[in-house]
């Protein structure tokens, strides 16, 4: 049987349209003509697919505007009104709550400290829950599902397999346990994905030029990579890959939460690094770096050290182009890459071929809140049939 | 514009279904009738296909046999003089040759003991073009081209990216220049690739139960590693995906060849652990461990528990769910699996999850020069119109 031969159906054809008008309007707002042409359907087509979605108030028709020669035209966009995705963000020391727009905007950001290593996981859930319901008060807008953001791997089913900073979380259903948290309007399936391949896909949305291979690093207690390979996660068959903060420096090194010894989290993670420092928070070790506190600077560049060791190691097994830090690491960015730069040059095989580029993620803090809610704004635009039946 | 609306053309669909037809035979003979069974085409289909091929003494159609009620049917099959594969694998210390026909099978095999590292590209180059013209004196049969193995990695253009333990060969054109080493009648194009991934090729067509996603790990005088993703080769943007002998063991341990200080090799490479056991080959480090010699068991353990840090931080970035050990490590499983284990048990994340499976490579020494060959047996079997025109 040869696949070429089975003819698309009409109802695959008017999809695979839909989902090209949404996303090209979800890119750059355009009149119909623009989008005709930026699509290659024609003007006709554009309008019988967006007229659904104006009616039910997801899109907008703007007023008529005399941009050029010609007639005036009319820009569809979607709607300031209309439905948008939530964002959670479970963590080790905080929960963060997310609203973003089908445009992929950021509409409301929240983040609360909350020391979830003292609770179980009905607690976490039940606080992050509570979180959540208060976040949402108020809010008008229709929404179109959860996504969450967690400190671990997740496998299949959206289990958590293995949280070494938040092991109230191992085995955890959290998906389930988190949507009977959810007033019954909202008890749609609850999307849930490691904090560090979230910080990944929010990265390269928000990114100007998209690179469709590289890590993103996200520094918090725990230290995860996100791996893009070719514009997708990798994740592995577990849900294991890009566990950064697991890769050996020392093999004789400090005991680790994980049952190893010497992994990068010993030496780079945010707790180690802070007693490092003497520092209280996180602030006060800006503070500190911004003084030039020796103590300080020194502490930022072992750890900068230890991290560039742990990415030479990943860097030699998947061979990305691009580095890209987040978390905590963005915010000391200045301070930490020297060091980090010096492994990388000395150790990554690639380096003597242009290695890999390393970059700050603007995004920082709030990159793996905003994938989470990224992971339902993609679902709505992949199977935007579900947003007219939500909305109609 | 919408792919599933472009109609596939004549010449597509009877390519598609010529390397149906061509990748059945090549699995298993059958009659016409069994081929079309088991391809979904029709018995003329089948006939047509394969015509030309038979005339052209690709195939053979067998004689006919009475295998079961009903009239007697003729068996497909390879021609036994039929063409042939010509794989090459330069290593530090040997070159390889090998002949594979269209099912895979090995036809010839031949090994000669080479001290590349002591030569210049040109004179190791020369001297594999010498041992390839030898090796193929006396073969009447059809050469499809070569598929040659470096020990280093491989980029765009089969251009030896580098390659730490054989430096002569960094930036080398290695291809081209071994293709002019080649009789006229050979002037084919070389396909060059990293001897580790050329094992994980060999390795998965020869597997019985074929498992998409494994390591397979080449150990030498250089430790590599092929990464096998969905049954395709992860390669890295510039050929160094896989580079398991320089994942760090520890930052602060012995200079390696690459740069870098601690790396795998430095532990488990061929020759650290030949100096470590007092042998002076592995023939004698082999008899040293049959006659349980400590010195011997000793180095094998250290080097298994410095081979198992470095995949434990491997299997940390990919979670990948099978290891198979090639090379020295299939030679010695028995000895160094217990130290190894112990250390993916301690230290790989997904080892709480069933871990990484471990198996021994049954290629063993001939991986790499076997899916060297494979890769010019693909090529034919995906553009099998390059068998005809070539016979013709």
């Amino acid at each position: 049987m040869t696949e070429a031969m089975v003819p698309a159906g009409q109802y695959t054809v008017r999809l695979h349209n839909l989902r090209l008008v949404l996303t090209e309007i979800a890119t750059a707002p355009g009149s119909r003509a623009d989008l005709a042409q930026r699509t290659g359907l024609t003007k006709a087509t554009v309008a019988s697919l967006a007229d659904p979605f104006i009616e039910r108030g997801i899109l907008l028709e703007g007023h008529p505007e005399a941009a050029g020669p010609g007639r005036p035209s009319r820009l569809l966009s979607f709607h300031p009104d209309g439905p948008v995705a939530v964002g959670v963000e479970i963590n080790v020391d905080y929960t963060a709550l997310s609203l973003v727009d089908l445009t992929g905007r950021l509409v409301s950001y929240q983040r609360a400290e909350v020391d979830n290593r003292v609770l179980s996981a009905v607690e976490i859930v039940a606080t992050a829950g509570r979180l959540c319901r208060d976040f949402l008060t108020g809010t008008a807008r229709p929404l179109l599902g959860v996504g969450l953001g967690v400190p671990g791997a997740v496998g299949p089913g959206g289990v958590v397999v293995r949280a070494p900073n938040l092991p109230a979380l191992n085995a955890d259903r959290v998906g389930a346990r988190f949507a009977g948290e959810l007033p019954p309007a909202l008890a749609t399936t609850v999307l849930v994905e490691n904090e560090a391949n979230l910080g990944a896909l929010a990265w390269s949305r928000a990114a100007a030029d998209v690179e469709p291979n590289f890590v993103y690093v996200s520094g918090e207690i725990g230290v995860g990579a996100g791996l893009m390979v070719d514009g997708e996660l990798f994740r592995g068959v577990h849900g294991f890959a890009g566990e950064l903060g697991h890769i050996v420096v020392e093999r004789d090194g400090p005991q680790c939460g994980c049952g190893g010894r010497g992994c990068v989290e010993q030496y780079a993670g945010q707790d180690v690094l802070l007693a490092a420092a003497g520092s209280a928070s996180v602030e006060a070790l800006e503070a500190a770096v911004l003084r030039d506190d020796p103590a300080a600077l020194a502490a930022v560049a072992q750890a900068g050290a230890a991290l560039g060791v742990g990415l030479a190691s990943l860097l030699n097994v998947v061979d990305l182009p691009l580095v890209v830090l987040g978390g905590l690491y963005a915010r000391l960015y200045e301070v930490i890459t020297p060091a980090l730069q010096r492994e990388l040059r000395q150790r990554a095989l690639s380096s003597g071929r242009g290695g890999a580029q390393l970059r700050r993620s603007e995004l920082a803090g709030d990159a793996a809140v905003r994938g989470a809610a990224g992971l339902i704004v993609d679902r709505a635009l992949k199977q935007p049939l579900r947003l007219t039946g939500f909305a109609g």
